[in-house]
């Protein structure tokens, strides 16, 4: 998928996350460009009322935004560089953060399934294809429905006929209000006790689906955040990707879940650069001289920023120079994209929150109103510590057993599989009607 | 007022908030205690609807609550120990901040009416008498208007009989759906070009006083924050408080700001300690080895926990044997009781909230749900920075202007009168009836 | 103990370390004044050179300070709260930290043996009375041995006839130089496999007992810190202090281990209060408008600092109060009077060190050169973080399993004897004769 | 001087420090390997003793690293990217600080005089290019003297016949003991009451030049940092580069600034990754698992070295690419040039003080021995805050300046010109004669 055009443009500055590094990645930004003033203008209400931004999504449907990441040989803009794609989220993310999340995941889905495409069994690069096709024409909406709802397991059983049965439920699924399919993380009992683990996708209009609402959020409430149930949904075995076994210990998937999580950086750098915008405009068109405390802070604001976009996009140009290497070990490949991805996000996680809570410092009472831009930005950046992989608790897991030499397994999907359950969430949420939103 | 009860009772442990130093502390406790079932079950659904806990304040008046620090004599409870003001409402914001901060409003309006009754002129014992033996008998609900809404300036002019108009709106009055009055900032012009600082007590149902909805908070969302506007209204002359003139840099009256303020810090320690509660319950439920990031986390909130305690309390007591020093220079006496809390709301605005975001941290995702009690405390806690005095910026130029001997006016409503305004908020609230709400 | 004069004085403003809640306390203090200017003088070259100050330490002899925590029936000046203790070493830490932590040493001892004097079985108590006697005379000085060194472990054998052989080596022994007696934290295998913890006192000219000279630190330079080699000493049944078993998991000498260490708390908040003062003298003789950053950093260590003496004072008022408290179950005690510590010890620490940083920021440059008294400072105040009990790696331990209700052995002492050595120190100390220095 | 060598080699992954991005610097780190294990073992004793590596940079000039910066065309190695100057300082600091804080004045030397050959006045260009061939050859060693000494101001007058004479005193000159020459910062009072500032080259025997023994550093103590006096000294007009006059506000020197200065931010990255690599390798080594806080302390200080390399990196990829731009307006080429240097210097000296001191943590007690190395980082991490351009207070000032559209001379060495000296040392320093080290 190397063009031509695909090479380092001059004005490209290192360090940096404003400019993309590849003409495809030029591209979309440009092309997003012409969303944003929606999108700034609907994310206080959208935020207010916690409504998905449809008709934004409509524009990126018919735009090709939602093909960005589909290879241009299948009709999409050819973005590959996770680096542009973290610079295109950051733009997004600038004018509204929970626009951008939703926007990661169809993105996310871009990168994944071209690796399904390329690297893939034969029936899997067929169905990668298909979707890849349907996203460029703005009719596929992919979303990715990862984490249980509470003490539930999502599991596979055969249909006796070769296909499978998918069964449970799914929590903080984003975009979900528009998505046409579901790539769900499931487990399905093997010989021998083992437990396998698979992504299937599921149509959204596949018989025993359905969207669940009643979740709202601290913040990100504009993402479309909602939970998928399935009842003995079936679920043909061409549409299941392996994802290997719970317990085995194999840090190969590491790959996978750096290249479908990493670009979210993007978006935590973009919010904390919204929250240094406004404070230092609001302080700037003020006529008293800045006070002491004041000056400090925004010192200390645009040093961080500087250190965010320098970490986030070290971390991204990591993974997307090791994305392609198959010529190496591929659990050295997934620690050693891992674990870049892991360090930036220690750091933007803590520095972006930092930036935004000195903002509102900055800026005075006046942003503690439910309505001030700021006030979203303090409740949409607290998101970052909980996005996989990993939480806070399993990055300094992870971090520390990589640098003292210790044995665990890296795999999230598989380390929850075997945890006890938390039970953190009783069951409030509302059945409705798949096509009900 | 101090009477054979008031003493440290040998239980109260030094550097904690948790019990009363006095009796009628102890006894407010105990009364508090009956009313938190209630206030701990409407937490949720009134910070999501923004209702004022108007059910909780009619208990409280029925109770006597209302009357707690109304001197015995006048027919109140007679706390009147900053210390124990601090204590229950630590005790009520554990169970939900909002009410705290609005009880506080009454509580402080308690402390300073009682020392207008003691220490000022003639008339203004009289009012202030009749205030507090309102307020024990529950019928008395005073808030306090201090800050002007964006550029407006809330002025009085003479009526030409002796008496006074006030116009002007205040924005950010709390309690206000229950209160019968105001106390407001106010300047009025003088000969020779100074402007004198008055605080006017305003009934509600004076004509040209109206309640201006609109405000919604990032957090403290049921305290029935408001604005309230003033067109000619008509005050007494009896009615003003005197509080010094613009620019006079006077720092006699920081005792009274002080006093007015400090028992604040109670709600900051009673919303982390709340976090901490949720966070330390929910691990120790999980059946799993708590990580070792959650044992660093929750190590860290126990210390930074007694330490908000320990600092808190020690700022209230100093604030506390400091009130009766009327032989000292009132000056010194200013500075002494300011110095303190300031050093105290400092560390409290950041400890409290360090506690409250890794106790997110602890128990993951599930606190980023609207409605989960962590969500509120976080964006509850974040109202402490904007507390005055001071604003953040004003406590840096407070600070290090005593220690290193710099002069300026630490007055805040002084300063703010010769500052030139931000302008950060547009009209958009909505003029109510005075009794409509 | 308790006696008229034993009570709070109206001058002393809760949270404050500067001044005595005792009478014996405020003696002590006006006592140690008077040597102020020698140990402030002598402060630099002594660090510079590594060098004990013998001078004063004759001096604090001569005085009676070395008696200072002797009861006054045994001659002694009669200080027994630990509030008073901490002031007291606050106030020579401001000059000095060295001086002060070796006279910690002394100090600590004379409260632990009133205890044994007071409540150890008979030949204890004979022992107690006559060396702190001795104390108050100023002949005895009693260092603790409490460290092993390296790998070695100190172990007592029977010597056949009724006593024991004490042999190992113990590492950072403060006050090595002057010390008469050291009482030793030593391992002694008891029938049925377990071992036995004793403190046995062994005096300096015991046949086999070595000074080992050898060890210069980062700061705490001048507080004589040595190690001390046992080579079969030996030593009477009766000087055996009996300190539990290995492995028993028993709090109740928590009590013993915090009523021993709790006053170095004073020495921290003495070095951070010493930084202070000398970054706003330097700042405020400056004819130059302060920076921003500078009074953005002066008042955040204000803030800081209040909150050190607050923490602090809190911490060692909890313990004196808990100290006579023997009706409670011992075990409880234990606990109650360790976290506390622990939650103050770790925001000492913290603070302490940022004050201490910030305020070398604040002068500039010249803090730099090793003689300055900022450089000193910065060195010194890193050890506590080293301090027993406990490491930050064991606080972490021992405060979150009291938060979560997790099972271990609290007992630092019988936790060291159970793991592995990590042997990070060679040998390369040269033994010294036990009167040669 | 681009040469078809001086590309990126596809091993560079970004945002990293530890490897070179052209030839000469690859070629510049496999050099420096061959002295690595000498300056490690020289570390501790030369620390110690505050003994200058003499014998290391005798060595230096042997191999040519002493030219390492001189372009090719003059001997020199030719190597031209300040990324890569910082990764061979990056890489000799693990080793030991001091040393590479003296390489990098000649380091730095290399690069403004090349500069000055390649775009100065033609008499400019003909002594820095006698200078280079020295350089490359080993001969010429040239420390920079910018600092003024105490209340002192190093000043130039005409000798009446053309030249300069040269008086004043410069303190913390690196790498004095071998400095063959100093390039000093020095004002001439101009026609009109201007004040021009100019760097005159000295040579060392010049008649008037003394080096002051006297300084020892809290750390950097083998970095051979002395005073250096001038009385009279004579200066051929040709010998002196202009530097701008006092209080012109002009923004073009920062480029000047920031390209001598920012390859120091490889030092303290480097003291920062010797730091993590002892207490991982210590704790790795342990037998025991590693407790909560170390895992957690652990995996913190991987993502803050993770973040200090990203940062580090980009701001010095951003000087080099501005470097060569001379068709942008000099102030906003000097700007874009400082701006990054700035944000990084803030993050690198918070960050790498914040890993060393957890580090000692991590190792605990035995870190506090003089000798151990963590203390020597300890010391040595503190001078990063120090370093020109700027300290922190400017640097607050300058970055704050930036964002809010402030007025204001960012040129230090102007500004110091401008303001009222702090005084803060005492004549302590002994003469020296100027051959006599």
């Amino acid at each position: 998928m190397e063009t031509e055009q695909d090479t380092y443009p001059p004005a490209a500055p290192p360090g940096d996350l404003t400019t993309a590094v590849t003409a495809p990645g030029a591209e979309l930004l440009t092309l997003l460009d012409r969303h944003l003033p929606r999108i700034r203008a609907e994310a206080a209400p959208n935020d207010q009322d916690g409504t998905f931004p449809a008709e934004t999504f409509r524009g990126f449907a018919r735009d090709g935004v939602l093909g960005a990441t589909v290879p241009a040989e299948l009709g999409g803009m050819g973005v590959s560089r996770l680096h542009d794609v973290a610079a295109a989220l950051l733009r997004v993310a600038e004018a509204d953060a929970s626009t951008a999340l939703a926007l990661h995941a169809q993105f996310s889905r871009g990168i994944t399934l071209t690796y399904e495409w390329l690297h893939g069994p034969p029936p899997t690069r067929k169905l990668a294809e298909e979707l890849l096709r349907a996203m460029a024409r703005g009719e596929a909406v992919i979303g990715g429905a990862v984490k249980d709802y509470g003490r539930e397991v999502t599991r596979l059983r055969p249909d006796g006929s070769g296909g499978w049965l998918l069964s449970g439920r799914k929590t903080l699924v984003t975009m979900a209000p528009i998505a046409t399919h579901f790539v769900v993380s499931a487990q399905a009992p093997a010989a021998g006790g083992t437990t396998l683990l698979y992504a299937p996708i599921v149509a959204r209009d596949t018989p025993g689906l359905s969207i669940v609402d009643g979740w709202t959020g601290l913040g990100m409430r504009a993402s479309g955040t909602l939970d998928v149930a399935f009842d003995d949904c079936p679920v043909p075995a061409g549409n299941l990707l392996a994802r290997g076994s719970v317990g085995v210990h194999s840090d190969a998937v590491l790959a996978g879940q750096a290249v479908s999580s990493v670009a979210m950086l993007g978006i935590y750098v973009g919010v904390a650069q919204a929250a240094r915008d406004l404070a230092v405009d609001t302080l700037a068109r003020r006529s008293a001289t800045p006070p002491a405390a004041s000056r400090t802070l925004v010192a200390e604001t645009e040093a961080r920023l500087y250190a965010l976009r320098a970490t986030a996009s070290a971390a991204l140009v990591n993974v997307d120079e090791l994305s392609p290497r198959h010529d190496m070990d591929p659990d050295e490949r997934g620690r050693r994209m891992m674990t870049p991805f892991q360090c930036a996000k220690a750091m933007v996680n803590q520095l972006a929150a930092e930036v935004v809570d000195d903002c509102l410092t900055v800026v005075g009472g006046a942003t503690y109103a439910a309505e001030h831009p700021l006030a979203r930005l303090y409740r949409d950046v607290r998101a970052g510590r909980f996005m996989q992989p990993y939480t806070y608790a399993d990055g300094v897991d992870y971090l520390s057993a990589q640098a003292l030499g210790l044995e665990r397994d890296n795999n999230y999907v598989s380390l929850r599989a075997t945890r006890p359950a938390d039970g953190q969430l009783s069951d409030r949420g509302i059945r409705l009607p798949a096509h009900g939103s």
